[in-house]
């Protein structure tokens, strides 16, 4: 028994209220070590005779890392609050392990014990219910359809005439969305995430000039409120990009700075290090990344923040927008994302707040600050694995595990689950053009626990390179769209939405990794019966061994995802 | 090397932004198992020629546990971003450890490392400066002196004249206070926390009935005013008692829920189960532990919220108070305590906020909440060696050790270091009656890092067992006080403002600590001289072999502690 693996700690993916009765327990052991682990509990203040009273329940292994187990239990104190510590055996010995400590019988002193002082419902995690049962759509706007030319910017090019670069426009607008609804309504999501759509610079307009003010390539406010009034009357969300942590090289208060100096009023609306300003040979201020043109915001003053607040609740409160999705919302300070979610909840308690954070979030996700975050651990093992075919097996159901494992179950329910963006190369090209592999990839997106995006494009096979090549104009040519693949995953949004257990509900957990075949078995489970899934990520046919995946006499259905242009079945 | 041992993770005392420029990381590994850790860090942006750029630091083992090690270093990002793994070794192998696992070289992935994304220098936790150097005394105010006969109680009892119980009265009042802060000036402490002072039933007044009016008993509110300027025209803070998570069964909206049941305005005051409200045979709301007459508040009440946290400003404002001092502050919602920290550092950016919390705190220690809590796992290993002698050193040493590394470096640093409490029997009583012991739990206490406290008569060798033995009547006929104690204590915290190593500067480490003599070793070292601490914890003489205390030719003063009616020398 390795007792140092042992690691609990309270208050995280480890111990968090899941509901106002119920707690989640989780305990980290090194793989394969103990054979049992039992949650010793009671409440803090329930004593007799001087001892303190206690009960067990059995924890559960609900999965492992390549060093790790979990093991889980749920609890429903009465009274809210709860002390506990966990019994963990193997074959040979058993230990206690409580805050202080390891011990070799259950304590007496109650210090020894963790503790979860009380479940107050205020501090729950809590996501928009919509949320579990959203499949999105990223749109890049410039790219995604054009809909009106007289708004094109000068010097557009043709519709889907070039490769994109980091400077060419096609003259994609908002029109051109509403034109093309159809589209999303047939193929079945119901949020659409758009990349930023304010007044910028450049044609990913992450760069604002004017946070306020829509871009006017893309149309006009009216447009946008009848955009959003379409995507509610199809039951579509749509979810904003708000770019807080810089903003763009002619945002007029940074002009103002370049321009005044020392005199300007602007001055603590950045992080300047020193004077004169200059961009070049290098910014004399923090920025994002080492870009000078995009000046990073000083969100502790307070003028920027009651701007940027303003912001929040102005397109949610005018336009009705359902969410926003914050650009490198990691490097933006937690006071200010606090006050951000009181605002945007006070305007509408149902709006989701996605982070974009690539590593681990946990800080963010506490129920203080956001909803969600970009689940990039996500993506990168089911790319290696199901796309690039780099990744063993085991590897992979131990990375996804992982993932499963570093967050609280609400907080993974509505994970932001994607394979690729507007930021990284597009599937097709990461399966290095294997339609299977992408086939694969949307299988284990959309029966994951979490809420699946789909790159605008990719549904119809549609390949690119790392940006600017995944940003390539829509094909809205049917003839050389792949429509097989569009009802492929046009199917599995629809079981996503016909069966809960295939979608977000149940629980997810992996049978078996096979590095010798390539493939992976897991299941969704409701406690009453369960989907079974198969995957073969490796290049041959293989047959697995249906005893270890199924007991005997129990009753299997086969499902095949067929679909044609009739219809889904 | 057991990899499964190592553990890290983000923003908490693993790592943490010390001050504006510098990140403190920490590591653990297993005991004894690793001989060299490295941190591999750069700036997540710094790629040349798509490899991206990182250097290396040795970490430094700061201490230990039963069963990890902790590893530290200190780096100061220029643009204040890091990623960051650690590259372990021992005399066989060497592995990278990163976010996403086990490497055996350092990942090329930047997705592989820790992310510290930005330091943000309003998430830096901050508490106010002259916590560090405060030495807290703890006055429990109907027993400390009684300056105001014609305020006692009806049937309080003469001076001293009885055992303390639940129930009787001794008059101790304000003017009491007033009248023998000459004896607090003389000992040097320079903080003064108050248990509860508003108008209560008992005599511990934790059963709160007006949280606006001063307990009569006590005085009038201009005798507060005056007691707090007194105190500060001598140089020393006041902290209140508030006792925020549930109210006394006489507060008026309490009452007015017995009264009127369903038809109560304050129904939404407390979490009531179902009507109607009984307190007999057992309560149908829920209370503090299972205790029917104090009522849990509603903190997530708009109403309870807007109360409380008038109260919380009115006494800083009008009555330019120093501090709270949270009782069960755990078992109430954290969203309440950041609204909290808001509304008091607004009325004085300078005052502290201390909660009662007795595990491990880190959620409330992030920076948003409170800026210390009662620091109880120190007391029980001080308690448990150095006056039981119930521990073995090395358990002791373990246990301090694991003190030290559970907060961050700041957070300790104004840590409320006790060793008894209203809460508690007196050390006297826990040292069986050994001033010996109660002078080496002083000087551990007032040497070790933090903001000590000294519950008022400990330091005249008052004795007494758990409550209500612990709150007797302070011993104000000297000739019945112990004068060497007092001075002995005095003369450490004459030391503590005088000799910066001794008090809160430099970093404390354990040297030694050996279960046969029972004796610990510990220095505290700020880089270019240090003190070095030697304790007896046992029964007998014993000699130290100097060689694994000094090093050879290192210059040494001895220090011996003497006092007398005179002064400190
Ligand atoms: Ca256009
Ligand atoms: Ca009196």
């Amino acid at each position: 028994m390795i007792r140092e693996a042992i690691y609990h700690r309270p208050k995280n993916n480890f111990a968090y209220t899941y509901d106002k009765e119920t707690l989640h327990i989780v305990l980290q052991t090194k793989k394969d070590d103990m054979q049992t682990v039992e949650l010793v509990f009671g409440d803090p203040y329930d004593w007799q005779a001087d001892v303190w009273q206690s009960t067990t329940k059995p924890m559960v292994k609900t999965g492992s890392t390549a060093l790790h187990d979990f093991w889980f239990v749920e609890v429903k104190p009465k009274y809210k609050r709860l002390r506990y510590a966990f019994i963990c055996s193997d074959d040979q010995e058993l230990c206690v392990y409580g805050e202080d400590g390891i011990h070799e019988t259950p304590p007496k002193e109650i210090a020894s014990y963790f503790c979860f002082p009380f479940m107050n419902e205020t501090d729950i995690f809590s996501a928009p219910k919509w949320v579990k049962d959203t499949t999105w759509y990223q749109i890049f706007p410039e790219r995604f359809a054009n809909g009106d030319e007289q708004l094109n910017p000068e010097g557009s090019l043709a519709w889907g005439s070039a490769a994109p670069t980091t400077t060419n426009f096609f003259g994609g607008d908002f029109q051109g969305v509403i034109n093309h609804l159809d589209h999303l309504e047939e193929l079945g999501v119901n949020g659409i995430y758009f990349t930023p759509i304010f007044k910028a610079y450049s044609n990913h307009k992450y760069d604002t000039i004017d946070y306020m003010e829509i871009d006017p390539q893309f149309g006009d406010k009216e447009t946008f409120r009848k955009l959003v009034k379409e995507c509610h009357q199809r039951g579509i969300k749509v979810m904003l990009d708000a770019v807080f942590n810089h903003s763009g090289y002619y945002f007029p208060p940074f002009q103002d700075v370049l321009e005044n100096q020392e005199e300007s009023t602007y001055n603590d609306w950045f992080h300047l290090w020193d004077f004169p300003v200059v961009t070049e040979p290098a910014p004399n201020y923090d920025t994002f990344a080492f870009v000078s043109s995009m000046p990073k915001l000083n969100t502790e003053n307070q003028e920027v923040r009651d701007y940027l607040l303003n912001v929040a609740r102005y397109w949610i409160e005018e336009f009705d927008i359902d969410g926003w999705r914050l650009d490198v919302a990691n490097e933006v300070d937690h006071t200010f994302w606090r006050d951000f979610r009181r605002v945007v909840k006070q305007a509408n308690p149902d709006a989701y707040i996605l982070g974009e954070i690539w590593h681990d979030s946990m800080p963010w996700l506490q129920g203080d600050q956001f909803d969600a975050v970009m689940n990039y651990p996500f993506t990168n093992g089911a790319i290696n694995f199901l796309a690039k075919n780099q990744m063993h097996a085991t590897d992979f159901a131990n990375s996804i595990s992982k993932v499963q494992h570093m967050y609280p179950k609400n907080v993974s329910e509505v994970a932001f689950n994607l394979l690729d963006s507007h930021d990284t190369p597009r599937i097709l090209t990461l399966a290095n053009g294997s339609l299977d592999r992408v086939k694969l990839l949307y299988l284990f997106q959309l029966s994951f626990t979490g809420s699946p995006c789909i790159y605008y494009g990719d549904e119809i096979g549609m390949d690119g390179d790392q940006d600017p090549g995944c940003r390539a104009c829509m094909e809205w040519d049917t003839s050389k769209q792949n429509r097989d693949l569009f009802h492929y995953v046009q199917a599995l949004i629809h079981l996503r939405k016909t069966v809960p257990l295939f979608g977000n509900g149940g629980t997810f957990r992996f049978l078996y990794a096979d590095n010798n075949s390539h493939t992976i078995g897991y299941e969704k489970n409701d406690g009453t019966k369960r989907l079974v899934f198969l995957l073969n990520g490796g290049e041959k046919e293989t047959s697995v061994l249906s005893s270890s995946i199924f007991e005997a006499g129990e009753k299997i259905n086969e499902w095949t995802i067929s679909h044609n242009e009739d219809g889904v079945s």
